[in-house]
């Protein structure tokens, strides 16, 4: 089994990393799945237009998490689990990580609440959680940015807001063992996309029992 | 504050309970609220939907248990608390139980696992639960001959499963204090209509300081 998560605040450049994780896992012919949370399966792109669309539905603060969960559930069932049964590298784009920043950390919850919501967001993710997750840290001025289109209804909140979600990723990943199973990666995003590139396969390579550099893998094979 | 919930298997009559309990509370021009679980919010109507219709988009059962503690969470949030603070009567057709019970008994979840989704739940309703919870108590197969309309995509599962709901029922109301907070009545509802209201009264009467019959309110004023 080997589950790799990206995470980071909107503008940090996943996508561009994610891009690049699959065209590098497609060159090395290893058999893999990219999915996305919320989405990818009906229930969850349902669920995704409710969160992200700016509309009169407005959900609160636990309705929101709730919300992740149940899109995160339906999206394990139908697809990780199967992925993984059938031995491919599942790389997603945010998992629980995302939920307990952005409704946990970035809404002030004290370290209780936050370590309830994480025990809650990972029994209804029925306690499945990545091997690796790739933490892409990036100044809020820099990720804001970036984004070139137009924003989302989380996207569009306050700069107050999106300055605890880069706080709440680098507390994360400074208290990982007291809330995570799995390994963790803080990537300086606000480097290249070469440079993040380069230190998104390092971690992969020393952290997963999985080589990316296809001059190595042509190496041991000669 | 003053919360009460029913609670109880489709079938067992909580409809016609709850219209008398509304109807007394009108006479006796006690303030109340009536809500139903899921629901009551635009929120909740969205949810309902997705949980009840018989659509492709077929929640899997932790996105089940998700989705109704969004929609209990935004009511907590626009409608329950808001009317608790007005010093309303709060009286709810639905609440974590029916989740713990449809949800976790009822789909055979061990007792760790049901402690579980029973604490995710009441942490995603701000730990928020009703004073007293009557659950009507029904035989399955008098229950089913007493649902005369078209069945949603949960009522229309197994006799099986309903025999289990059935027993998660019964199950929860034995082992109140290891879930729940507030106060449970356990009722009969395979008497009639008349015995039931009775049963209900009598519970709330003596479980909550809230007095249902008119007759002795006349007493205690003159």
């Amino acid at each position: 089994m080997m589950f790799i998560a990206f995470e980071g605040c909107d503008g940090a450049g996943k996508g561009v990393q994610l891009a690049r994780l699959h065209e590098r896992l497609e060159s090395l012919k290893i058999q893999h799945v990219m999915l996305r949370d919320p989405g990818d399966t009906c229930l969850g792109d349902a669920i995704r237009k409710i969160l992200l669309e700016k509309s009169s539905l407005n959900p609160c603060v636990n309705a929101e998490a709730a919300l992740f969960m149940a899109a995160r559930a339906q999206l394990i069932h139908e697809k990780i689990i199967p992925a993984l049964q059938n031995d491919n590298v599942v790389v997603i784009d945010r998992y629980l990580l995302s939920t307990a920043v952005y409704q946990g950390y970035a809404n002030n919850l004290p370290e209780e609440e936050l370590q309830t919501l994480w025990r809650s967001g990972l029994a209804l993710a029925s306690n499945l959680f990545p091997d690796l997750t790739l933490v892409l840290d990036c100044p809020t001025e820099l990720a804001r940015q970036r984004i070139n289109r137009q924003k989302d209804r989380i996207e569009s909140r306050k700069q107050e807001y999106h300055e605890r979600v880069a706080l709440g990723y680098r507390y994360f990943a400074q208290n990982w063992s007291r809330y995570a199973p799995g390994k963790v990666a803080l990537i300086d995003a606000a480097k290249t996309p070469e440079d993040v590139w380069t230190q998104i396969q390092s971690a992969i390579s020393q952290q997963l029992d999985l080589e990316l550099e296809p001059r190595n893998r042509t190496t041991e094979l000669t």
